[in-house]
Formats: structure tokens, C-alpha cells, sequence
């Protein structure tokens, strides 16, 4: 078994990655951290857990531990839902210490030795960790953010064709601030057509990770991301609206969503399709199809001349959690785990 | 005073045109329609008044007349709230009565001798009622869509540069299908990727709106609108994501933004601000901004290079009957009422 | 095996019905019932699956009945999911017929010979089925009013206490008129303070559900229920707030509330807790509760001096087919099936 | 003119202040107090304006003051929207200094020589103020929580008849926790079944509102009030289900309802109609009739034996700050002011 942990264990990713973990057929879940007032209780006493599955009675009873290097180096793997402004210099020292960190976190996505991975749709990337262990005894991999992922997966079936720009309109989940993160009064009956720093990681992000691995580095692919981001009152789910210039039929691309297969089947929680093409006319939706393959597919559909058509996913779960929770599976498989 | 009438007094739209028209410096409110099972009866006993302004006491003792040629034949003008399958013939058949009709519906929207107008926008089409007159004695003057009334008159300002292709996302309110027109338990926590027919009106009608008018007839204006229309939760209010292939700079963008003006002053109707430059960084909201210039002014923020910019307007008032009051203060102007 | 119908399989309840049948332990699901126009079709094919739930592929090649007697007179049991203009005289005949039907419609939960059953709470009046049979072959049984069901099962552990007045202000969920029943602009940012006949039905309903069987027929509960229902902005789960009139202090209510057992345990749709305390101060609430106990679960809490207490439940499961499913459970154990 | 001020004039409750205060014809608005953060800049450069009413230019220019007894020591009256902790010293230390104190918050409503006044309901409370005198230059008049405001003034028209007990289910609007203070994720599609220290304010601030001032002091109304509150996603607008004992019929409550007048007319911020009686079934709602009155009417409707009725009103207008500035225009014309 592989021992693994949780950094930030109580907000709303951390949740995600308890329920994910609590009972995962190959890792271990030894230890979850959260703030020095928490440190000591057990995190069935600790957690205000909000999630509308129910509470992994399996973990009720583990202490919580503060978050530090030390409480976390006899793990495998942890994974980090921390705050950016933490995450930076906390998963560093955490890697040099020999662990590997599978993050959440923005901090290091665009770091040039580590992997920003969506593991269906560029797992070739992981290799960028040996480039990184000559530097350090562990490792960090960083998922991307969330409406990144819904983007660059519904690309994924699409990149046998050329394609240059892409313009590409979100409407993000409340979740996706964590619990507390957008009040009630700014919200409801309202868009905010705003989300901070979204669009530029959106566009840099999605270049990465399409970008070719070679010579001990990630070239860049040469598609550009135009994006406008909103919030919108949905709980669960990114809805998003994309145009790509892309040198294909819709007949074709349609095929190519129906067809795509991810690299390597039966991880166990990879979906059984992570891109799915929808067919009805007002599909996919966040409320119906957010939970599709427990939260990891990527729904498509209403593909037209443009080329346009629209992808949703689970924000918190093929987002964020299970992004990188499905990374480590890929990590354990190509045994750098 | 120019006597007037509204057909389909008891809907969303037709609502709006009665509160609109109850108590009009110019316009004197004689004749409200609705269905045979209303008519004979005042109108206050027949409508369930579902605006969250105050019920116009004025005309809650107006008896109610049929839909029906007959019933509306002495106005000046009428507004129409009618649907278009009803509208067709119902709305050529008063305006070969005589009457002046200012009609929300699609149905003639693309007709040759029918104006598509938003009367701060392309006020010159209105000759084409002089066309029209060859062959009736009234007239038919219409207003576009609701999403596309948002994106033309936002264009307006930006048309003295050059510009080809557009792509707009739209997040559309719920009151923009009627009071009963969405479920609650369908939008609710969820976005419907999908409004039927409105890609494509929003395509035809912007066309038609910034197009020329010479010899008889408007040739559509030459650039390609590629659109993606959302239902989202909000009461009223449309926001809608562009992006704009034109020669123009961010600055100049804004600037155009700021200083364009309508070609005139003072309608009755009329907001101090047609289009509006909000430089908050999320803004403009629907929420926070859809009434301002009492819900005729369309609110435009955002801009970023792409070129990129966000607008939105008040769904039922400047999208719908407001645009059409609006148009028929014009039509009073120019002596075609 | 037993074999099952479901009258009226595309609506809401239909809905659920079919999803808590399709692959139950003991009910062969048979038959499935609509509109003449969809009768003859696959069901996958008629149906537009709304629940959040994964359409069951095992019922999508049944055929669609219309609904008559003769499409379901040879199942053993029915479930109906009608409105109670059409079921009056259509659950009549089926049972006349020989069909045992299980009915949330409300027509025949008045009638004398009619058990109105929650499973765990009522049990023994099954019993009424004797009565019945002596006019017919089958029998109907039916479960009460979604709120009901949440009062009546939040009364059963405190039946031990003397009670007599109850008030209760209900707090409903869009769901509950049905996927079209409530339209958005109406319920949006709103309360509506009124549901049709729902006040009457929680009061005769929860007298007949508590009362006596004796004498071959049922004599009310002598408490009074005094109602105010409410519709809010929720998708699923009615909450109720409670003043009983009852003999106990809080500990005692508390107490009665963590003890109390179902008279039976084990059927297949039977929670393992029909009641279950919840003792934080903010709870039970419907978005984080609703789905305990696979939604058939009451959550109650709140227990403060008044008695005031706070109860929630699933009101299209637990409220409505799940409750007739458990009914049928039970008439099988008790040999009526 | 009148000089008035406003402490905390950034948050909820402190814009609604500043909106009824900015074009008073009796007040004049001077002084606007907020953080240290935001003293010394001008209030148009530091509020983040989020009310749906436009902002009022004529106050931008005003330098705000920190929020301190000196800041308002030349102020006629100050209306508080401070939080409780702050304003028990703040707000008794400012009376003392001389300057009459109209407060939202809390500290002081049970204070024995405070009246807790809703204008129109108990103006004769306004002496104690002659027994506050006694120990300060200034004065401390507060208003009641916002549901006490709308419970009490539904009572106001009752009072000629007895009334015993008071059940009462509150569903409270968004608004009421300040503009942050409910995140979405919480409420959004939910039921919050408890908000803190509510329950109590509403029981014991009742009894002193309807209570009868004779001797120097009040001596608190003698029934009880027994509540259940929750909040709901509603913007605006706290709506109550009430329970009365009272000793009436339902034709007389109504009537009473219709007929009751206010003891005074004509003071700039009442309403036409202090208490609006309305008969349709399902009505009052929230956002149809929270605007009644310019927001300063409390709506009735749904008399039903029991005694029950529904009542509701604008929590930050009639249940805030408009209590508070219609309580100093009655002090002014009591010549307090």
C-alpha cells in the first residue's frame, strides 16, 4: 500500500480529497493536515463537512495534523489543497524532503520542470519528473486549474486536427471559490463577469499542457486561449462556450469526440469515457450531467459551424480533486509512485 | 395626443408596454388586447400584474377588447406582445387597416420593406416605411431580439472602425421566455446551453440592424456574428461575452465607449446613456446594473485586447418593449406618426 | 418474482418510481404506462430522464403501455404515478380488475376502506385490505401527501407522549409540483406563500395516518394539525418547522427521537434510520440531508421548548414513490402480495 | 435643517441609511463614518455601492470620518448601522456626548430606559427618552431586529383585540446577514434552519414593543412568542407564517387589518400604508410586494381560521434603516429632535 496524505484537509478541495481517498483500493490515506487550532482533534470533530455525499466514516477517527514537512514526510504522495501564497514554498520543501506532492495549488503549475497534467490527455508529460529529481529526492505535480481542465480535455480528441485560436466563454460553479468564497448577495440572480487571473491561466495553462515534451522541457503549443470568465449561480459544474478555428467538419469533430480514447483504460478513478459527446440539443447542462462518471467525464455537445460546441465538468472533482488524484494513479502506474 | 394600444396586454412583454404606456407624455393609452376569454372585462381584474413595479392604477378600469383588427383599428399605433405565429397575419392586417404597428414579434423582423430598429442605433432605416407605404396604409416597424438589441447597440459605438467576425456568449435571464416560459425545476442550479432560434436571429438581425439603407432596401452590413446563447439564473438581465475582430485598440475601444452619443436627444423614453462604460473590473452585472437609465441602457465593461468586452441590458425593458416605445417616439419625430 | 407496473412512468414521480424499481430484489418491473402518443415506443426513447441519477439502461427497451386496465391487469402490483383527476376512476378499475396498486395520487386516500400508509409508522393498517377485498379482487393502498409523510414520521417516536395541537409552517421544494409545475420567474429570489388543498391535506391526512384501526375501519387521531405551506427556491427536500402540544420536555423528545425503531427492519428501500436526530444547531438542512438514507430518510432536529422542532426529508422519494415502494415491501411481507 | 450622520455608512444596512438620509427634507446629511481604513477619502471613492438603486452623486464628495465620538460630536442625531460589539460603547458614549443616537443594532434595544420603537406601533414609548435625560445630554433610541419588525407591526392592528400565544416560522432573507455574510454555497438551494440569537430577539423584544410605558419604565406585553427561524435564498424580503391565540374572528382580523391607520400622517419616510392588507390566495411574496411603500409597508394576506395569517416585509428598509430615520422624523415632530 501506498501511504498518502491530505494538506488542507477541511475546505472545500480538501473535502474532494478525503472522499476520494477514504477508500481507495491502492493509497492509503495516513494523514490529513489542517490549521494549528485543528491540530490534535480527530477530523470527524474538526471537519464542517459540506459535501452532499456522506461523511467517509473511516476517517473520523485520524488526528489531524498541523501543517508541516514534518507531518507529512513518511507519506508517499500528498495531496495539496492549499492556498497558492502557502502552497509555494510549504510543496517545495515538502518535495525535497523526498515526498511527492500531487497539488491543487496554481503555484508551481507553470514551473518548467513540473508536470502540469491532465492524465488522459498528456500523460507523456510525467517524464518531466526525472528532469526535476535531479534536483530533488521527491517530486511535485500540479494539476490545472479548473476550467483549464474542462477545456484542454474537450481538446484533447480534437488535437489530430490543426487548430490556432481559440475563444472560449465560462460560467464557473460557486464551489469553484471554495465554501465560503462567494456570498449569497453577490451571487444569486446575478452573473459576475470577472473571476481573477482565470483567463491569463486559462491561456497559459492550456498551452502547457498541449505542448510537446521534449529535450527535458514543455514547448509551448502555438494555439492561442481568448477567454471571458464568469460565475454564475450554479453549485457544481463549468459550463463552457467554445469557438476554435479548427481545420475540421462538424461531422468530423463530432466523430473525433465520439471516438477519442484516453491512452490507458481502468485506473480506478478514471470515468469510463472522460470525454463524452452528448447529442441533444440543449445538452450538456451542469445539474444533469455533472456527476457522470462519478464527476471525472467531461461532457460535449451542441457542435456547430464555427467550430463551436459546449464542455462541462465537475469543477471540484475533474477540476481539482480528482485531477489529481487520477494523476497519482497514472504516477503509481508508470512507477514513479 | 396620438391614441394607442397594446396587443397581448397581459404577458411579460405586454405588461412592460402597459407599464410603459399608462401614464406617456406623448402617447395616450386607449386600447389593451388580450385573449376572447379576458375581453368585455377591465383589464385590473383580468391581468395578474408580475412586474415589482406597482400596478399602473390608471388603466385597471380599461376594458379589455379581443385580438382582433377591428378592436384596435382607430389607434394611432399599436405595440405588439404577440407571439409570431399569431403576429404573421394579425400584425399585416392591422397595418393594411391604417395603423401604425410597433411590433416585438419576429415575425417581420426580416421582412424587405420592414425596419429592424433600435432607434438610437440605425434610426435611418425608418424610411423603409416610406417603401412600405406603397403598398399599405399603415405600417409595420419592428424591434430585434432581445440578445441581439444588447449586441448592436453596443456595436454602435464601434462602428466607425472596421469589423468583420464576432463571437458572442450570451447568459440570458429567465423573464426573457415569458412569465411561464422556464421551469424552475430546469434552471434552477444549472445552465441551459441552448435557446432555439436565437443563434440565428442574432446573426440575421445584426445584419440587418447596422446595415445600409439605399435604393429601397437594406443591404446587411457585412460582418459574420457567430453566437452561443445560454439560459442562466437570472430574473432579468442579458450579459453577453464578445469578441470582436476590429481595428482598434483597447483605448480606442473605451474611448468610443465614452464619447459616442445617439444621433438625438430628449425622447421620452430615452436614457441619458445608451451605451454605458463601466471601468470596475466585474462589471457591468445584470443584478446590480439593469436598471439603469430606468432599464434602457445598454452597460459595457471589460474591454481587453482580443478585442474582448462584456455587455448586458435589461432583458424586457430595453430588449423588448422599451426598445419599441422607444421606436415609436422616433417614427413621432420624424412625422411618420 | 413479483411483477410491477408504474402508471404513469414519465413524470416526475413516474421518474422515480422507475429509478427506485428498475433493479429491485423482489419487483420485476413489467410494465411501464404513458400518453397514447408515446404509447408503443421504448421508454429510453419517450422519456426525457431528469433526475440526477443515471438513466437505468435495463428498462429502455420496455415498451410503453397507455394507460389503461388492460395494459397492467397482469401484473401483480401497480404503482401510480397519476394525477388525481385521472386516478379516481383508472385505480378503481385496476383494482376491481385484480391489481393490487400502490398509489401516490390523493383521490382514494380519504376513502374508508383505503389504508393510507407510512410504512414503518402505520403498519397494521394494512389491515384495511381485508375490508376492501370484500368489494374487490385487488386493492388500493395509498402513501399520504409529501409533507405529511414528513410530519406523520417525525410524530411516530413521540406517539408514546400525549399530544394534541400542532402547528406547522412547511417550507416546499420545486420539485414537488412536478418537473414543469412551478415556472422560475415565479419562485426566483421568492417565497410563495400558498400550495392548493396542501394545508387541508396535511391535517385529515396525518389524522388518519395516526389513527386507530378497529372495528374494520379507522377513527382519526384526535390531534388538530394547523398548516401553513410554503413554496421556496428548492430543488429538492420540504423542511418543516413544528409546535407540538405535547407532554414531554426537550430531553424526553430528544430521547424518543434517537431511539425510536421502525416495528420492522430490513426491506430492500427501508433506511436504516426512518428518523434520525441530527443535533447540530443548523440542521437538518435540505441540501445537505435530503439524500440520507438513499432519500428515505427524516432528518429531525432542533429540539427546543415549545416543543419546537425542525424535520426535512426527500420529498419526491422518501415523500412520495419511495414511499409507496416501501408499501409494497411491506404488503409483500405481510403477504398481501 | 437637521444635521445627521451615519456610522458605518459602508456596509448592508449603512447604504440603505445613506440612501433614505442623502435627499432628506428634513435631515441634512454631513458626516459618514467607516474605518480607519477608509477615513479621510471621499465616500464615493471607498463604498462599493450594491445597492439596486443608483448611487446618490450628491454624497459621493463627503469625506468620510473615522468612526469615533469626536467624528459626529457636532451631528443633530447619528443613525447607527454599527455590528453590537462596537456600538454598546460607541453608541452610549456618543448620547452622552449630547448627540441623539437612532440605532440599528442591537446593544441597546432592552436597555430599561432605551425605547425600542417602531414609529407607528408604540410612539408613546418615545418619552422614556425624558427618563434617559436624566443621566445624558443625548439619547439612545434603537429599532427592533428586522423580523421583530415585521411580527410587531403585523400585531399593531390586533391589539384592540387579546392575544395569548404566537407561533411564528420566519423565512429571512439573504440581505439581513450584511452583504457577505451568507456564502452561496450555503444557501443556494437550501434551507437554513436556525439563525443565532434570533429566536430570542424576536420573543423578548416583542413584549417590550407592545408593551405599556407608565411609571418611567416599560412593563413588556404579556404573550409570548414562540419562533422558528430560518433564512432562504431571497435577496430582499423577510416573510413570516404567524399563529395567534387571539380572541377574534377571521372576518374581524381582516377587517382590522384593512382599517387600522397609523396614529400620525405624512412624515417624509411612511408609507401610505403602514400595514397592507392583501387578498389574494397566494400573496404576500417577497420580491412582488417588498417594494410596497418604497419599501417601508409590511404586507398581510392569508388570514385563515387558527388565528393564521402570512406577513412580510423589506428587511433592510422597513426592517432596518428606514425604521430607524422614520423613528427620528416622529422624534422630531415629538421635539426631541
Amino acid at each position: 500500500m501506498i501511504n498518502v496524505g491530505v494538506l488542507g484537509a477541511t475546505g472545500a478541495v480538501g473535502q474532494r480529497f478525503v472522499q476520494l481517498l477514504a477508500n481507495h483500493p491502492w493509497f492509503n490515506l495516513t494523514t490529513l493536515t489542517a490549521s494549528e487550532r485543528s491540530a490534535g482533534k480527530t477530523y470527524g470533530s474538526v471537519v464542517n463537512w459540506r459535501l452532499d455525499s456522506p461523511f467517509p466514516e473511516s476517517v473520523g477517527e485520524l488526528v489531524v495534523s498541523p501543517t508541516t514537512v514534518d507531518a507529512v514526510k513518511d507519506c508517499d504522495i500528498v495531496f495539496s489543497a492549499m492556498p497558492a501564497d502557502i502552497a509555494t514554498k510549504l510543496e517545495s520543501d515538502i518535495a525535497d524532503a523526498g515526498v511527492g506532492v500531487c497539488s491543487n495549488a496554481s503555484s508551481h503549475r507553470m514551473t518548467e520542470d513540473v508536470p502540469l497534467m491532465i492524465a488522459e490527455v498528456n500523460p507523456e508529460h510525467a517524464a518531466l519528473i526525472d528532469v526535476q529529481r535531479e534536483k530533488r529526492d521527491g517530486f511535485i505535480v500540479t494539476n490545472p486549474n479548473c476550467s483549464t481542465i474542462m477545456l484542454a480535455t474537450a481538446l484533447a480528441p480534437l488535437r489530430k486536427f490543426e487548430f490556432t485560436n481559440i475563444n472560449v466563454a465560462t460560467m464557473q460553479a460557486i464551489s469553484g471559490a471554495g465554501f465560503d468564497g462567494v456570498p449569497a448577495f453577490g451571487i444569486y440572480d446575478n452573473v459576475i463577469p470577472y473571476i481573477g487571473g482565470e483567463e491569463e491561466k486559462m491561456a497559459r495553462e492550456a498551452n502547457k499542457i498541449l505542448g510537446t515534451f521534449e529535450n527535458g522541457k514543455i514547448t509551448g503549443a502555438p494555439f492561442t486561449v481568448s477567454a471571458s470568465c464568469n460565475r454564475v449561480p450554479v453549485i457544481d459544474g463549468h459550463t463552457l462556450n467554445v469557438w476554435i478555428d479548427v481545420k475540421a467538419s462538424v461531422d468530423e469533430v463530432i466523430d473525433a469526440f465520439k471516438t477519442w480514447e484516453a491512452p490507458f483504460k481502468g485506473l480506478p478513478t478514471q470515468p469510463e469515457k472522460s470525454v463524452l459527446y452528448l447529442d441533444d440539443d440543449n445538452r450538456p447542462q451542469p445539474r444533469l450531467d455533472r456527476n457522470r462518471g462519478n464527476g471525472m467525464t467531461v461532457s460535449v455537445g451542441r457542435v456547430r459551424e464555427g467550430i463551436r460546441f459546449v464542455a462541462m465538468g465537475h469543477n471540484t472533482i475533474r477540476g481539482a480533486a480528482g485531477a489529481s488524484v487520477l494523476n497519482a494513479e497514472l504516477l503509481h502506474t508508470l512507477k514513479y509512485i
